[in-house]
Parts: C-alpha cells; structure tokens; sequence
C-alpha cells in the first residue's frame, strides 16, 4: 500500500529578489518591485509530502511527529523570522524565488528521512502563489 | 480529453490508535498521545478524485450529484459520528489511522464507480495533516 | 487606542451528548447522533481574542508570545487528544455541547490575563458550526 | 532543476447545463437543478500550473507578473462577469461544464506560454467542487 | 450564559445589477459589468448567526439540526440555482445587491426562530466582497 | 437599513519590532525574534469594513469598485512590497506592529470615505494572529 502523507508547516522571513551582477535598472526590470533594496517580507506556507509503502505495523509511512519535528528543526527554526538573503547561508549566491527556495528546503529535509520515501514540497509564497519540487 | 473531477466531504469521527498486541508502554511511545484509551476525535475532510474520459454527450467525466450521491451513502452515512474502532467492520483490526482510513474509503468506493475511472483519496484528518491514496 | 488582538489555535477531543438522567430515547431525539455511546470527535479551531488599551511602549495589547503560551497550557495541554466527557473534570457534570466547550475555555483563560482586558472566545465545532463567547 | 509554479486567479459568471437537442424533460433529468432555463451561477476559482526548467539567471519558471497578465488578458477579461452560454465564444456549441470551461481556459493560455512548459489547469466551480486538466 | 452560535451554508445564483427606470448608460455607469444584460453569478457563502440565553437542559442555544433545517427550506431551497432577478419574489423590485440578498434571507429565517433570539446575516458573494446584517 | 460591507485586500511587506531607546537585549527580550535587525516579513491580508445606511436607490453602502480603489491607492500602493520601517513615513517613530499598522491604515482610509459612515478595520499578520481596530 503507498501512501503519500503530509504536513502543513509555516515560517516568516524578508527577502529580496536581484543580481549583484546586474545594475539597478534591469534589476527593476525583471524582478520589479520584489527588488526593493530593503526587502520585503511573505507568510510562507509550506506542504511537506511524503510518498511510501504504509508499514504494516503502525500503520504509518512516516510518524507524523517524527515529519514535524524534522520540519521545526531543520526549516522553521532555519528559515523563520530570517532575511533570507542576509542571515541564511543557502542564499548567499542564490536568489531566493520561491522555486529555490523550495529547493533548499527539500534538500534539507531529504537526508532526514529514509532514501526510501519520496519527497515533494510545495511551498506558497502568497496564498495566490505557490511551487511545487519533487527533486528533479 | 482525459479530466480529473474532485468533491469535497467530511465526517466526525473518534478514533484510537493502538495495537491490542503491545503493551501500554509501547503504544505509548509509538502512537503518543493519539492512544489515549478514551479516545479523541476529528472532522476527517475529503476529497474524492476521480479521473477519466469526459462524456461528449453531458460534458461530463461522472455526474457530480451521482458521486455526491455515492460519498454520501458509502462514507459519511457509514463513518459520520461513528468511533472507529468500535463502530467501523473493517477496523476491528486494522488501527485506524489516516493511512488507513483513506485505504477503506477507496475500497468502498471503487465498486461503485466505472472500473474505466481512476479514483484518488485524500483525506485531511486535521487541517495540517492529510493522506492521499490512489490504489496502488 | 483600543484594539483587539486574536489567536488561533487548535485541538482535537473526543465526546458524546447527553443527559444521564434521560433515556436513550429522550436523548436521540434531542442529541441525535451526536448521541452515540462510543463517542465521536472533532478538530476544534479556536479564536482567542482579547480587547484593550495598546501599550505605547511596547505598541502591543498583549504580548502574542505570552497570550499563545497561556493557550497552550490551559487549553491546549488541558483538552487536546482528550475524551471531552470522560477526562475533563469540567464536563462531569456539564454537557460538552460547543457552548459548553467556550464557556469553559473563557473561565480557563479569563484568570491569566489582566482584569482591564476584554476576553471573547470563538470555538469552531466544524468549519461549519461555530460559537461565540463573551463572558456575559 | 524541474519546478511547478502556480497562481490562483477567479471570475464570476452565469451558466447553463443543457442540450438543445434534448427536450426539457431529458435535460431536467441528466442536468437537474443546472438546467434552470434563467440561469444560475458561480464565483470561479482558478488556478493555473506551468512546469519547467527553473532559468539559473532569474531563478523563475516563469515570471509570475507576466502569467499573472496572461490570466487577466485572455481568461478574466474574456470570462469575468459573462453568460458563459450567451457572451463566450467557444461556448456557442460546448456545454459550459467545469470540465469544458477548463478545456477552453487551457487551449486559450497554452499558446502564450513557451511550448517547453507544461500547463495544468485547476478550476472550482465551488468550494467542494473542482476539476483538473492537463492537456491529454 | 448568552452565546452566538453560527451555520454556515450556501447558494449558487445569477444576477444582474440594474434599474429599468435608468437608461443602460447611467446603469453602466453606477453598475460597472454587474449590468451585464445576460446576468453573471456567484457562489454565496452565507453565515447566519443567532445569539441568546443557553438552555441550562440541553446546553444549546438553538438546536443546530433545526437551525439547519430552517437554512435548507427558506434560503439554499429558496434561492440555489436560481436567477435572483427573474425567479426569486422578493427581488421584483429590488436590485439584488449583496446588501439586499442578506436583508431578504433575514426576513425569511427571523420569523421561523423564536423571538427571544438575535439573528445576524453575513453573506459572502465572493471570498472577497462580504455584507453583514442585524435588522436594524 | 444599517448594513456592513467588508473588502479583502493584501500586501506583502518586511519588518522590524525595535526600539531604538532600548538595548539589544532588551528588545530581545520584548521582541523576541520580531527584533532581528534583519528584518523578517509577512503577507498581511486586510479586511475593510464599513458600516451605514444603505442608499435605496443603488442598494450600496458604498460602491466596492470605489473602495477597493481607495484600498488600492492608499494602502496597496503604499504598503506593498516595502520595509514597513525604512519606507513608511508612518513608522519612523511608530513601532509597526499590527495594532500599529492597522491604526495607519484605519486612520489613511478615514479621510476617503463619507464621514457619515463607520469603519474597522482587520488586519492578519500570519493566517494565525490578527487585530481589529474600529478607531475609538
């Protein structure tokens, strides 16, 4: 029986969206006004899926508060009430859009969990935005 | 043109997750607090997917008043204000946990749709945990 | 200034409505199922809200940390995973009906805070069914 | 780095289940209360899925200012506030069920994005009920 | 113990925002697109709220199966799948503004509950736009 | 007829709670992690509601369309995307917590609308904290 299962996790950070590499100017024109030299901020919502054979025993594929304290740990307690491009260490040459964020937070998650489970993120910047990473 | 139509449930429930064979210590320290022998409970919400060719005739993949129709009498009359393990057949020995839960649901809904239609349960047991099962 | 500043937390409980000194009759017809003698549950959402002067120095009502913690202690601790009717010294003698249940939480809640505050409770029974208490 | 980026957008608009082939009788029975000959009608909830290559330059899928304009452009403004029967187009000889509307919102968004995305449309024709396509 | 208890329920309708005694320039004007001649529509999201003395025998203020029954029969029955402007009495000569649906649906369930008891209406016509009424 | 019609809005912004008269550590202590010097950041959502008479000849209290312009420009405008520290006039020497924020915004809407109208204002920090302000 496979089974995915899921939490729902939570953090507040400030970012900011631009290249050093490039000027003021085209900085504004292609990440607009996320390019406000003193950041901005989102209310990221976070869906962490877990894909995998229920263990007939418990009958769990993972222990649910296994799942969230592996996410307070490693993402909350990371990421929550940070500037993401000031204070962590993931987005000192990474913009940090939606899409890599979520990308560093499956690859902090991954080597948590057993290699045998598949893991999806998603992760909404707004409640009217939001990415989806599977690790591929 | 392959389409996927979803509907949305939910039912109240009480539940305990314990297995008969382990001791109390060791529910305990598997199942936490969700053994407590008094039981607790849920509003399970429920989303029924269910993915197939649309009709040309109706604009249809399945008329969503026959689905609601099926939910209703296969699930919410069956579980709603029902203790799970003491209520519910088919938890006489399976615990009854999320996993678990949405492994029934499917299996009392199958029989009753097309066998050319895919079915996907997901199954939020609270609002920041849920399950999805598609029968594999 | 006077604001009003809200919480939301949540817990999950297990109960059963009735009147002991009723017949099983009587009370199906009041209680309905909700009469079930194996008891059902449900994942009760809480709005804690309390009114009051904002603190100038601080620019707060009440410190959100501090109102959050007194949540968790005396509501959270207190009723979460928990038989409403069968563990809940408040409920020996009181049935657990939603109003009940924020009645309750306001006595529990109302001695932690500052007398010159304003306290309102909101207890949603299911996304569908929610009360509203305000101490009168 | 494979990504889904995805944004809600809504319209509200009035419809009609029916089949002018079909007399009064056979369009109650298959279409019901959706047959009402005056119309009724919905607050659309859409959310539109683009999958790709995340650009290393821009750490976008896409830019979401620029799919957020798509949707406004050819799905709000051409939906928004209309008889979907009377004032759209491609519903002139479609029944404008959900699984058609998002058949019509999918064919007009796909030729405005890069033939390298995948798009997926997700529509709520209420709250608890939606459908889902992607173009097979 | 005085204490609010709410239902939630809903309806979809169509409607058009019009006065036949101004021309169709003055109705745009003031109207917009909610003067859309074939009707536009919207899934209402109703909330009725009735507040008063707890019944120390049963612990409810109103018995929320009756109170739901009272929903069914005089508004979802009343008013869903319906076009307000051309099916619904009430609305023969008045514009069905959201303002006025929850003033109509007030004096439809006032009568049916017992005087003793306050009614409030909140009406949601989208997630976004919503009207509350008390009778006064 | 005394009615309330309420509008949604939001935007995203960084913060930072401080006092520039106190140590760090004292801020630490009052502020907790709302003190990094970083700044963090929310999507606050908004809820404008405004209270009186409806206009018998419109069936408005107010037309939506004009204040959601009037959120649009006075509050949108200006709160979005910003670091509510550095950028907002308001807040040079103002603590910009949400009981602060919602007292701006309350007191940048009040000039807009008739004064013959009432109106509060309810702002969500996270989806879990939020204030009411009516301007008394």
């Amino acid at each position: 029986m496979i089974i995915t299962v899921s939490r729902k996790a939570h953090f507040n950070s400030a970012h900011r969206l631009f290249r050093p590499d490039w000027d003021f100017q085209k900085n504004e024109l292609i990440f607009g006004k996320c390019n406000n030299p003193n950041f901005h901020g989102h209310n990221y919502e976070l869906i962490v899926s877990v894909t995998g054979e229920v263990n007939p025993e418990t009958g769990y594929v993972i222990d649910m508060k296994i799942l969230a304290e592996i996410i307070k740990i490693h993402i909350e307690d990371y990421l929550d009430h940070k500037n993401l491009n000031l204070d962590v260490e993931e987005f000192k040459d990474l913009i940090p859009t939606a899409e890599h964020i979520a990308f560093v937070i499956y690859n902090r998650i991954k080597p948590q969990i057993s290699s045998k489970l598949n893991l999806e993120i998603t992760l909404y910047e707004t409640p009217r935005n939001f990415v989806t990473y599977k690790g591929l």
